[in-house]
């Protein structure tokens, strides 16, 4: 593994009501020094649930992104809380955004974003043995839910509403453990 | 399909070298008022290349992310230059980052990255028909190039160094083309 940059100095550069920028000046173990900028997310992360209904049904959630101006489908997901445990944080978001409850769930992995220039991180959480459960969360306007087999991604895919790198790779996951579960993989 | 927001209002409140925020009041279809901020990205997007030595070995990068401080594997990818096209942008990058040109590119999807808060689009390029080529890039230090088999995923999730979303997404679509060339899917 190579040796990592010395951080000659960090500043900060911007800060709004949602994001803080950091200007890092960094010196490479060959003498290269170089300044970049990286976006400062919340300090535990996210999380990205994938609701299983049955073995091979998860649930979406058709959601407005303000990012591309336009409603996307993708799985539920929302920042943790200070000091949640992020199992906690992804059982309260499944309430608020779809309904439902999970008696089972398991962490899968943790995902970067754009570890370049962000420091964000989301916890990728499996949920099973769904329960209904209604809690009121932040949410503009009641998403809706949209169930989906994993045996039918390509359709999913070539929908045009379901771009999100962290939903597709999550989504992937998902279905490589139900290939696993019958055998095919 | 829902009716999208109106939008009231944009304002752009911070400005630095890399990144703009934008603050967007909007109005939903249920008369709700929000305000939210959007970073805005490079207009023309990124690309993010799946370079094939042979039908079964990608080449990934080993790379430094000052986001996560730290070295990740990831997928080679880098910024589109204004008015460049995503193929041209995705040659240039491989020759930057790996030493390889491609004869053949392929755009597979384009994915988000954050959509509801960012505007950022990265275009997935299947890169076939590789040969050698050099050129000179903007990274600090030479990137280090690591071949892996696409029947090995496993490992490489449970190496603990490749997690950046995009790349993950993009892992599974070549491993998906393998498995379907391969009548497995």
């Amino acid at each position: 593994m190579p040796k990592k940059p010395q951080l000659l100095q960090a500043t900060v550069v911007a800060q709004t009501h949602v994001f803080k920028v950091e200007q890092l000046d960094l010196r490479f173990s060959n003498g290269v020094e170089v300044q970049y900028e990286r976006l400062i997310g919340s300090r535990d992360g996210a999380v990205l649930m994938i609701p299983m209904m049955d073995e091979q049904t998860v649930l979406l959630v058709r959601e407005y992104a303000a990012g591309v101006a336009d409603y996307q489908l993708m799985l539920p997901k929302g920042r943790i809380e200070r000091d949640e445990p992020p199992l906690d944080a992804a059982n309260r978001e499944m309430m608020e955004e779809i309904g439902y409850g999970a008696h089972k769930l398991t962490h899968l992995t943790t995902l970067t974003q754009a570890p370049s220039y962000q420091t964000h991180t989301t916890h990728i959480i499996l949920a099973e043995q769904l329960y209904p459960q209604k809690e009121q969360g932040d949410e503009p306007e009641p998403l809706e839910v949209v169930p989906w087999r994993l045996d039918n991604l390509p359709a999913l895919f070539a929908s045009g509403e379901f771009n999100e790198a962290r939903s597709v790779a999550a989504i992937y996951m998902a279905r490589e453990r139900m290939l696993a579960a019958q055998g095919v993989l």
